[in-house]
């Protein structure tokens, strides 16, 4: 198998691994964005020597790279991620490339993840894998047979951006009652506020001690662990959301699998109880009757496993297969 | 090229071809569906062979047919459309094999619409097209590099039963507010008729003589292309859900081209013009851009170019390439 170094860049958290069809070796940092792409890079090019080192490897046969979009995947450049302030038309490619090099191959976070997640994870051995990753936003990625599935612009499955409600409350892209404004960690915080303005009783508000700018998906999902009923109804209210959004998925793309992965679904089945049976409520029976909806097997690392498989992918020709 | 014998079987119409890339002859009969799979099928093999006379073939070296799901692409057996009743597990596909000595293919009637188009029509040269059949139901249809995407228990682009309200009008699938509900011919006529009730003004009322029984969606049309407020508001809505689903579809697929057939779009641009409004107006801009949001370009025939499509690609052995 060929040797393949794998980097996963994130809003907080960056990662690098030599990759072989497992990780042999990693590392995880701080991607410290806010001070800019110059810093991030060579930190991440010191830490990708590192794990190189730690298995050995004087050479390698290829690069794989995990990014937040938008992106370039032809001239594997980062252009300008909403959270990444800075990062405009920056070569990334490139510069692993002549570092290392060896070729590179890029794709954005969600897609590696799904394919993460459908080669390695959860989905493994399905035909169609779905995969939401439910965060400060929500992201979404399909493989159908292996296969990350693109679209005609290299945009497709931004599954947080399917409207469910058409006067629902205001998106980050503009517009009304997308699936990631009533259903991502954002959300969550945002309606937490609203309904904490009139229960100055509950424990969240204990929780942030009354001051409301701490509400965070995190601690919204902590106080309806200790029982808190404000916070227990905006968790189950989100995942109420979510599964009709997972159940648009399963009757637009009938998928074998869905995963969930991203911070959010660390509330457990607090957010995944009452969105599984939305899911298969409201999905046709038949398509219904295929799928397995579950949470992403491989931690915090889809997203590297993901950039790896899309180097083997890329060295073997394979993908501009969809 | 090969010969094919193209059938495309629908609750109303029915049609046989001859098939070489092009349509060399055809026939289009009633289906009379009421009368029974026996007597529908004894006619059409009959009009297969006067098709085939036509053009000269003694030989052919496949059949592709479209028909109403759901079905068994295997088994290549019709089993129980809801608007067909008696067929139940009818052997299609073997009948007219040994009719035709020659192998047979089948997809169901949206998803051969959808490459009929793709390959032969409003979609030709196109990496990803979606295509919708707005007519009694919603059906739809997403074509990936040349292929049908079938999903995983082929039963993909179920585009009629995205929820896009969770609180709208009851759907036939036994849930609530989802396109097929809120934009098909019979949403058309269900919401005409409501309002109709307090409206006994209108044109509309004056050309159904009173009888609200007598409200179809073409009536609705008729009426407000000549200029029918009620009427017109009917059809604005229609097209402002229609609109809606666009959009998700386009920020789930990423399609190059988003084909609208079916009887519905027969109303043109009073239903055209608020659904291309919309879809382009709630799509993400960048995937909004690249997009082409067209009328089906084979008239009454995509369902018969997609038949003989199948056949072909059947034939090469690539229709389980998705």
């Amino acid at each position: 198998m060929p040797r393949v170094l794998a980097i996963d860049i994130g809003g907080t958290r960056m990662r690098a691994a030599a990759f072989e069809g497992e990780l042999l070796a990693y590392e995880v940092l701080a991607t410290e964005v806010e001070k800019g792409p110059d810093h991030v890079i060579k930190r991440l090019l010191e830490a990708s020597h590192r794990v190189l080192k730690k298995v050995s490897w004087e050479k390698i046969d290829g690069i794989g790279m995990a990014v937040p979009g938008p992106l370039d995947r032809v001239k594997k450049t980062i252009n300008s991620p909403p959270n990444m302030p800075g990062w405009d038309n920056i070569p990334i490619g490139d510069i692993f490339e002549s570092e290392f090099n060896a070729p590179s191959f890029i794709d954005n976070d969600a897609n590696a993840a799904a394919l993460g997640e459908a080669i390695y994870g959860a989905g493994k051995g399905a035909s169609v894998v779905t995969y939401f990753t439910v965060s400060t936003g929500i992201g979404g990625g399909c493989v159908i047979k292996g296969h990350i599935f693109h679209g005609a612009g290299d945009n497709a499955a931004e599954f947080g951006h399917q409207k469910l409600d058409p006067f629902g409350p205001p998106c980050g892209c503009g517009r009304r009652g997308c699936l990631e404004a009533l259903a991502s960690g954002t959300a969550i915080a945002r309606r937490a506020k609203e309904l904490l303005l009139h229960n100055p009783q509950s424990l969240l508000w204990q929780i942030v001690q009354g001051n409301i700018d701490k509400v965070s998906a995190r601690l919204v999902a902590e106080a309806a662990s200790k029982g808190d009923a404000l916070s227990l109804r905006v968790i189950q209210e989100a995942g109420f959301w979510l599964g009709l959004g997972i159940a648009n998925i399963i009757n637009l793309f009938n998928p074998k699998v869905v995963i969930l992965g991203g911070g959010v679904m660390n509330a457990g089945e607090l957010i995944l109880k009452p969105a599984r049976e939305t899911a298969l409520q409201k999905a046709i029976p038949q398509l219904a009757s295929i799928v397995e909806i579950k949470v992403a097997g491989l931690g915090e690392f889809p997203g590297l496993y993901g950039a790896g498989e899309v180097a083997l992918q890329g060295l073997r020709g394979e993908l501009d297969t969809l």
